[in-house]
C-alpha cells in the first residue's frame, strides 16, 4: 500500500464488527511495529498487555470513555464493540518519564492495524485505578494508553475545518466527520 | 514498500550527506503525514517551521544535543550535518497540554522521510530559550521536538539487547548499533 493512502485510511474508528476475532498473533505483530519504533534515549520502557477474547474485552470496556465530544453517546453498543485491546503500560522500574514513547507506539500499532485491514482507536480517557484493580496490574506499571482494535464498520471522512471548530460529528447516515486543519494553517512562516 | 520493511528501515540517523538538498515541497509533504495523524481530542495544536538552506541549518545546529550516550561526540561534523530541519511547535493559544501529539507527528514525519529515501532523527535535547531568541519564535509557541532530516550516510543495525543495556554504540567501521528489547520481553502475561 502507498504510505500516503495508509495515512489517509488510518482514521480513529469506534464501531466494530464485534464478531470478527483478532488473532493473538496479529496483536503480537502489531506490538512488533511499536517495538521497532523510536524510544527516547532508547530506553524502551513500554510493556504491552493483549486481550482478544469476548470475556476479556467485556471486562475492559466499562473502564473506557469514548468520543469526548459525543456527550450523549455511551460508546459502541453490544455487537459493535472492539474485539481486541492492547494496553500500553509504562514500566516504572525502567523510568518515570515515558516522554512521547506511548504516542509513537500507539501510532505504529494503529498504522499496522489498518495495513492488516483492521482499525481502531487510541484511548487515553481510562478509569485507571479501577482497571488496574480489575486486571491485577502490578504497581510498577502505569497505564498510559489503550488501543481498541477490530474490524471497523464506521465510515470516517476528513473535512476542511470551519470556524476553527475541531469537534468531530456524526451525520444522519452515521458517517463520522473529522475536521482537519489545512497544511497552510500548520506551516508557519516567521 | 512493505510496511514492516519501512519500520525496519526507519532508524534514528545522525550523519548525513549535507550537500543533498531537501526540497521545501518534500518537507511540506512530510508535515502532511503529521497532519493526517491522530491528535488528542482532535485539537491539532501543533505548528511547524521548515528550514532547508545551509544558512538556516547552520543557525539551528548549535542549539541541538546529539546522541546522549556518546558523551565524547559533539554531533555530526561539517559536511555530515542535516540539510533540513522541521521544528514542531505547540501552539499554546490552542491548548497547554500537547499530550503525545508531537511524538505521533514526529514519527509520521520520520516514516514519511524514510519512504522518500531520506532519514533523520528526533531531537528533544534543545537549548530552547536560545533557539527561540535566535529564530524569533513568538512566545505563544512552545518548541516540542526538532526533526533533523537529510540523506543519511549512517549504517544502523538493530541488535538483541544484552544485560539490559539499552545504550547504542558505534563499532570500528562506524556502524551504529541499537540494542532492542525482544517482543517476548515487551508482551506481559498477567
Amino acid at each position: 500500500m502507498d504510505l500516503k493512502d495508509l495515512f489517509l485510511k488510518t482514521r480513529t474508528c469506534r464501531r466494530f464488527d464485534e464478531s470478527h476475532k483478532v488473532g493473538m498473533e496479529t496483536l503480537e505483530n502489531l506490538v512488533d511495529f511499536a517495538r521497532l519504533s523510536s524510544s527516547g534515549g532508547n530506553r524502551q520502557p513500554l510493556k504491552y498487555l493483549l486481550f482478544n477474547t469476548p470475556a476479556q474485552c467485556e471486562k475492559i470496556f466499562p473502564f473506557l470513555a469514548w468520543a469526548g465530544y459525543f456527550t450523549e453517546w455511551p460508546g459502541p453498543e453490544k455487537g459493535e464493540r472492539p474485539s481486541s485491546y492492547i494496553i500500553i503500560l509504562g514500566d516504572k522500574s525502567i523510568t518515570d518519564n515515558f516522554g512521547v514513547d506511548h504516542g509513537i507506539a500507539a501510532h505504529s500499532i494503529l498504522l499496522g492495524a489498518v495495513n492488516e485491514g483492521l482499525g481502531g482507536c487510541m484511548i487515553a480517557s481510562i478509569k485507571r485505578e479501577e482497571l488496574c484493580n480489575e486486571l491485577k496490574i502490578p504497581d510498577k506499571y502505569e497505564v498510559l494508553l489503550i488501543l481498541a482494535i477490530g474490524k471497523t464498520i464506521e465510515k470516517v471522512t476528513i473535512d476542511e475545518i470551519k470556524n476553527d471548530d475541531v469537534k468531530y460529528w456524526r451525520d444522519e447516515q452515521g458517517v463520522h466527520h473529522v475536521p482537519k486543519r489545512s497544511l497552510k494553517e500548520l506551516i508557519l512562516r516567521l
